[in-house]
């Protein structure tokens, strides 16, 4: 296969920021919208506004990269993060025996982008979105969304499910099942033997032989979490819940949380090989209980 | 060697279930004695009382045991749960290979206490203490306590590590200093670059060769906490907190999960063999928070 050209990594890398881009307004646009009872209960806190803060990668010679932190504290959203990286260099050696494409040239690029969103509300889910470009000595896309109800409704899981089998099926008719599928078997908390959360999709090493179908395929799948979403919080950010809700809300945070600890390659990854942390642990809950 | 027999392993045994008592005796002596503006602060919440919960380990023919989990929810204390086991079988053959003397002949005995303090007030620390006998074809104790204070407090400090010190200094004079250093390099959060707290001691396959030396130094152990902790509770219990002194206590409580899931042997080693979750994961904090 012929590999990504400087020029294709760069338009991957502005795809993520300008999805980024839209997904921020869209979400500042929440924080906006909301009324009623629950717009008074936080009337203390000011419709939330992302802060964007950029890191760069320590690196050696050959090496670089960086990202931005993007940050919303708000009414609607607890604590919502997106961040955008775009980071080359070399594998450390164990590592790189684990990674297609990198067992004898250990040198990389990765771009993407990452959301996790933890809402006020316990009747609106939390939700995590990722999509990502990586290149070796191969390259292929990755990503994929999964949603995080804490008290699930049935119409809202089939609306999350059509958004993504729409944008999968627009690519290959094989894409949704085999990525719902991936979804749930990835996002399973082993030692609880329970669900994360109501699924998605999640998806890796696609690699069609056309790089312009699946960046357009990458693209439609945030496209697709971008539309989804934000219908999905404004169903629900309105109703007034109870303590006990909220209660419940804290406990399956604290799932999230184990998840993310004990099995989330990315979050492992990162932690283990120097990434950075406040990037890295940006997924995990402004609070959860374990009571 | 000559391996410890089962009355040996018996007398072991017994003596966590002793000392999970007089703990347990110590710690609800401390919710009665709570008075003042912290007792009134609490006036809807009962002095806390253990509950008792046994379990049984799901298990083939030739293994077997099982534990008590012990858990406090009161005033003084936010959740407190002292577990004791014994439990028997054999090793998964991948985890065998990493025990020593169960390289060739994966039989074990495992008996044990472990607890974990997590206190209303963030003036007083936080702490956990865990001694354990296991026998393969070789046998050894281990165990340890380290304090986890939100503030620290020099006196405290000194007291704690005084304490242990002198239990050990009975036993063999390179056991403190040894013993110390394995703490601070346990307890300490890589991906963080900082110690999880202010240190203690922990030991592993100590065998002296005589056993009766090396029960007699893990009761020591023992006693030093059932002696120095309540006394730092007592310390600080009665005084006053604020509402920022509790945020850095839940923000620092993350920083406590961060290092059980993604660190801590025993936990990961549980839930990866499929231990049971709730004695597992009793360590983890009642209420936590990334903010």
């Amino acid at each position: 296969m012929t590999l990504p050209s400087q020029a294709q990594k760069d338009r991957a890398s502005a795809w993520f920021a300008e999805l980024r881009d839209k997904i921020c307004a869209a979400f500042e646009a929440l924080e906006d919208e909301l009324s009623g009872k629950n717009a008074e209960r936080f009337a203390h806190v000011a419709p939330g506004r992302f802060e964007r803060k950029a890191w760069k990668r320590e690196a050696q010679e050959g090496e670089g990269g960086g990202g931005v932190m993007s940050v919303l504290r708000g009414r609607v959203f607890e604590k919502v993060g997106v961040n955008v990286s775009t980071v080359w260099g070399e594998f450390a050696p164990d590592f790189a025996k684990q990674i297609p494409g990198a067992e004898d040239d250990p040198r990389f690029w990765a771009g993407g982008i990452s959301l996790v969103a933890h809402l006020r509300s316990p009747l609106v889910p939390a939700v995590h979105m990722n999509t990502r470009h990586v290149v070796t000595s191969k390259a292929w896309f990755g990503g994929g969304s999964d949603l995080n109800p804490m008290f699930p409704v049935a119409a809202d899981t089939e609306a999350f499910h059509a958004a993504f089998r729409a944008a999968c099926d627009k690519h290959d008719p094989d894409y949704y099942p085999r990525f719902k599928a991936w979804c749930d078997e990835y996002f399973f908390i082993k030692h609880r033997g329970e669900a994360r959360g109501v699924g998605g999709i999640f998806y890796d090493y696609v690699d069609s032989g056309d790089w312009e179908a699946d960046l357009a395929f990458t693209r439609d799948v945030g496209l697709a979490f971008l539309k989804i979403y934000p219908e999905l919080v404004r169903r629900q950010m309105a109703e007034p819940w109870t303590e006990e809700q909220r209660r419940h809300q804290l406990m399956r945070r604290g799932r999230y949380a184990e998840f993310n600890l004990l099995y989330d390659r990315g979050t492992k990854f990162g932690l283990m090989t120097g990434g950075n942390v406040e990037a890295i642990l940006m997924s995990m809950p402004p609070e959860a209980a374990w009571p």
